[in-house]
């Protein structure tokens, strides 16, 4: 493929243009991250408005990330993921393949959309500290029970996967959901590394599977760069103690 | 198509069963609505237990709707929706067409999604009754911000397709995202009635849209069958009127 990719995405946090980042990283792909460039380099803020305002010939985006391939403008992180997948041999472009890896990647989109309510269960348009009480509500049910009924879920359906050797979560090699996967895990331990730790005996096929990510050599170059992102508290993924068990909570 | 689908979704309520059911409808599919038939008859909820404990062959599910499709069980509302858009002719065949679809489903997906939350923005699995504070103040931005800013979005988006001299969202012709627009726009003019009269006057394609929709000769024969379930306080879209606006509010 010789398409250079430009991406738009807020700039300064990872959220969920991470996961079409790590897609790109892992294909080879040329792409611009276009938002962190300067403004006088057609980068900054303007260049993601004007892409909201729908100043091309694509499909209007409501929300970034938005990709941009050829004259084509893809927005909504599944659709962009399986777009690149398919494009960049990161998933079998067979139906029953496409459709089992779009089916894991929407259940992580769920999973993304959770931990993100954990600390905006009332608003998004308001900040954090607007509604910390009922964040802590919120993220109670969440390192309780429904973050750990996902990732037990992942596990068994990488567990299930013969033809991956539970390498791998659909197929019988590396899949861009195995990218998501990694990056959700990553997110996880960062936000809560306490429920997350809780967590870990039960899924030593996902820790496995994020190990092997790490390791490969064009992620592994990624993760050394300044292209890579560290966590914040503007993401979704933020480490606000007071949302994670406590560490004095062992038992189950 | 002589495939014979079986739909496993929980009974008694739309829910996000519904986008499936309208286009299986449409497209004059033969389906099982199997959790709806007696358990004497492989029904009931034991039937969805065993899709969900995974039971079967296919990809394992972390919540309904599921689709079999032959040996293909398929979850995720919008994996399905585009699954069987491609394969019944309601979305073209080219990766920008099916593409863009996708994109919107997504967006529609989202939507829902913050329906749902307006009656459970802290714990899905908690009664409303427990969170009703809580809902009273996620709901106020969902009706006032969010809901028109989705709606608004799709009028534009319906209003620049060109191609579909703004009667459909995408292509020239009808697709499953204008099967589970209309489905949106019932359910939230059922949910909101005040809140939906307010935005009414902003998108005049989309009504126009639901009324193509509420005409098709499949459509209408299903939507005077019993195989229509109803809205109810037990779906996604509940009509609670301290959620609404009060009929006094008519400033923008």
């Amino acid at each position: 493929m010789s398409t250079t990719y430009t991406l738009y995405y807020w700039p300064g946090l990872p959220g969920r243009g991470e996961f079409v980042r790590l897609i790109l990283e892992q294909a080879g792909a040329e792409y611009v991250d276009v938002v962190r460039l300067p403004q006088e380099q057609g980068g900054g803020i303007p260049a993601l408005m004007s892409v909201l305002r729908g100043e091309h010939a694509g499909m209007l985006p409501l929300a970034p990330p938005i990709l941009q391939a050829d004259d084509l403008y893809i927005a909504q992180v599944a659709n962009i993921c399986l777009f690149l997948g398919r494009r960049h041999g990161l998933v079998a472009e067979d139906e029953a393949s496409w459709t089992r890896a779009n089916q894991l990647q929407l259940t992580i989109a769920d999973l993304v959309a959770e931990a993100h309510d954990t600390h905006h269960p009332l608003w998004t348009m308001k900040y954090y500290e607007d509604q910390k009480e009922e964040a802590k509500k919120r993220a109670d049910g969440f390192v309780r029970v429904r973050m750990p009924k996902f990732l037990n879920y992942f596990e068994r359906v990488l567990q299930s996967n013969t033809t991956g050797q539970g390498r791998h979560l659909v197929g019988d090699a590396l899949s861009y959901v195995d990218l998501s996967m990694f990056q959700v895990l990553e997110g996880l331990s960062y936000a809560f590394p306490q429920a997350f730790a809780h967590v870990r005996p039960d899924i030593p096929g996902l820790l496995a599977l994020r190990d092997h990510v790490t390791s490969l050599p064009r992620i592994a170059s990624y993760l050394q760069s300044s292209r890579r992102l560290p966590f914040c508290e503007d993401g979704i993924f933020r480490h606000y103690p007071e949302l994670d068990l406590s560490p004095d909570e062992t038992s189950k």
